[in-house]
């Protein structure tokens, strides 16, 4: 059992609320981990941060599971920051892999007498089996080959992440959750934890997360991993030592998931349908016209310095997998929610119309149904899905309080 | 002065309600028409074709305008029809440019009886500027190199297509028009064809549009054109001689539209997430899991056989500037609309939230502050922004009524 730096941050002298700077580490898994695609993966690198001091004994233990461009850099400031910070109130979903960048995606969540509090938990956060931030991905090298596995990585499952997830902890010498937390996919990991582990989980938190994706969001998934594909730049996935990259299909693929993380209205507040130049258009169709058009080709143009289109790749494949009815129920949520023994948490926003309340109602009815504990709350708020990373003031008190039901002694 | 076969489709021995069978004919202009970007644009040549009689007094002309993928083939059987039909009740957005297909992509709102009657109206229709079935665009021969003009084509406006349409009425004699009608951006060209001619406009029917692209409607259409742009057979526009064109971009282009033109609720109920394999997924990312998925890629494939990327550049852009109230009204819709002299007849769909009803609610507005007669009906439907192809029937009798108040004698 390795012994991490678990009291990494415990917030000496650091600016109020924050955990302070943060370097991520890395751990190799001792053993492999089976896919639910039938095949073993190994050797596996975690790539890892850790907040707050883990109690004596191992019982505030909260896991934080990043979304789709996320990594593990959930809070406080990198210590290498890399590229420019977005942090600027808007297009927030920046902050879900901040990639390097100063701030952790989740720092106005995670840190003392926040909403994950540093104060009470041991925060942990990890970038996702197949991702691009120094966990184990197509962008690794394949141990039979010498070269980086591309599109020979095996097709993974959020099941796949959360197994790797439970092997990570099992070398921390952790083995109950206080908490699994998460938002979007992140959510989908908490779910999937406590149906996987349920005699290991106390307590879910799900936020603007679904049992399902919903058709709609099935097809913007799909037409994002096309647009990579069809870049000739991806090279069939091969494309890591050619010197050339899918920058153009995956800048596409970002640009339809940013308007997806939007409101309608959101946009309308934000940039209406000013002109780039006031007094006029200029007659162009390859440059800007609108502030919108300049807008999302920065977003576009940002994301591919930080992120490999095969993760995008695996992980929004993966994510469309999910669907709690189909793998553990045989179509019905109920039934697939039946082994369940964490509480649960759940928020939504109103405006969030690719994970919509209504995903997280059904999940919602289906637990009380059960005669399980469970709390859904619906933040009225205009920013859509991007909510979970920007309304943090508001999801804060129902966190601390649901939380705050938890055993641990206050300052364990 | 031409005439042309202005008696082409009188219905003589045709199926109920069919014009019959159509073949799509040419003129070339006489003049060029002066662009908003300030060019002079000759020669251009217009497709169109014509169904019903014209009146002795020419005072039963419905022009009608189509939207962003259409052509000149609105009603009847194309005389030698190409490719495959795909009047399948779904996507029917496929027969907006049904590009040679069998029936027209608004047959059922155009023949004897129906909403748009041929018994009592000559309905014209043309391919508009800038297209690729027949009118010239940007696909077309550039006299002063002897070669497709491809990206030195001229940007065009709504307003560009409308003088050009004018300029061709002009040379079939027709000066009035009963009523100028269509769906999308083919009600952009009713509003404008009432503003730029206020004096031979005597109806508007707009269906499914709006006075300007809502924020979110720019971004889709930005992402779809640098889809297109950003695919390397684009070749800055030039890829006609090439043997190559920006399919693979194009194709990216048409599967966002595809889903913004449905809704999420009609997505759950023709697809939900039935996979393609009903037993299990296959752990694949290049290939369809969802059916959905493979829906997506064969609307993608169908759209690039019959249509010109450039086309989709130039007329996109065209729908993304019209903006009446900037144009016309120094930023009011008010102000915009207060030299129109039409009837105005609005109808949107509950589920549109590409053109949503709200857009129609503040024409509506308008001209009721301006007194001008408009009438507004929302229909409550499912399938989105396509409900204008879709939902023919309950549009039929509210087209019928607001016509019948012409005053053109029945049977003229």
């Amino acid at each position: 059992m390795v012994e991490p730096a678990l009291t990494l941050t415990a917030g000496n002298g650091n600016p109020a609320g924050s955990v302070g700077t943060v370097e991520t580490q890395y751990l190799d898994l001792p053993a492999p981990v089976r896919l639910d695609g039938g095949q073993k993966l190994y050797p596996i690198r975690v790539a890892y941060e850790t907040y707050g001091t883990l109690s004596p004994q191992r019982d505030n233990v909260i896991l934080v599971c990043h979304a789709l461009s996320g990594d593990a850099h959930a809070a406080g400031y990198a210590k290498t920051p890399q590229g420019e910070s977005t942090r600027d109130g808007f297009g927030a979903e920046d902050r879900d892999g901040t990639a390097g960048k100063g701030l952790g995606w989740w720092d106005g969540m995670i840190g003392p007498g926040k909403a994950f509090d540093t104060d009470r938990f041991f925060v942990v956060s990890t970038n996702l089996l197949g991702g691009c931030r120094g966990t184990t991905g197509p962008s690794s090298i394949d141990p039979a080959t010498g070269k980086p596995f591309g599109s020979d990585f095996p097709v993974i499952t959020v099941a796949d992440m959360v197994r790797t997830e439970r092997a990570f902890l099992d070398v921390l010498g952790i083995e109950r959750l206080a908490a699994v937390a998460g938002g979007s996919l992140g959510g989908m990991q908490a779910f999937e934890w406590a149906i996987l582990f349920p005699n290991q989980v106390d307590a879910v938190v799900a936020i603007a997360s679904t049992h399902a994706l919903q058709p709609q969001g099935v097809a913007w998934n799909s037409i994002a991993r096309d647009s990579i594909m069809r870049d000739p730049a991806w090279q069939g996935g091969h494309y890591y030592s050619t010197g050339r990259a899918p920058d153009a299909g995956m800048g596409v693929a970002r640009m339809v998931g940013h308007v997806t993380y939007l409101s309608a209205p959101a946009l309308n507040d934000k940039f209406g349908r000013r002109l780039q130049f006031a007094d006029d258009v200029r007659y162009t169709i390859t440059e800007p016209e609108f502030q919108i058009e300049s807008y999302l080709r920065h977003q576009a143009d940002s994301f591919v310095k930080r992120f490999d289109a095969n993760t995008y790749l695996y992980t929004s494949r993966a994510l469309t997998y999910f669907d709690l009815a189909r793998q553990y129920g045989r179509g019905s949520l109920e039934r697939a929610l039946e082994s369940v023994r964490a509480r649960t948490l759940l928020i939504a926003f109103s405006s969030d119309w690719l994970y919509p309340p209504s995903a997280s109602r059904e999940i919602d009815d289906a637990l009380r149904a059960l005669g399980k504990p469970v709390e859904f709350h619906v933040i009225e708020a205009p920013y859509g899905h991007d909510c979970f990373l920007l309304e943090e003031a508001r999801q804060t008190p129902i966190i601390r309080q649901f939380l705050g039901r938890h055993s641990v002694a206050e300052g364990g």
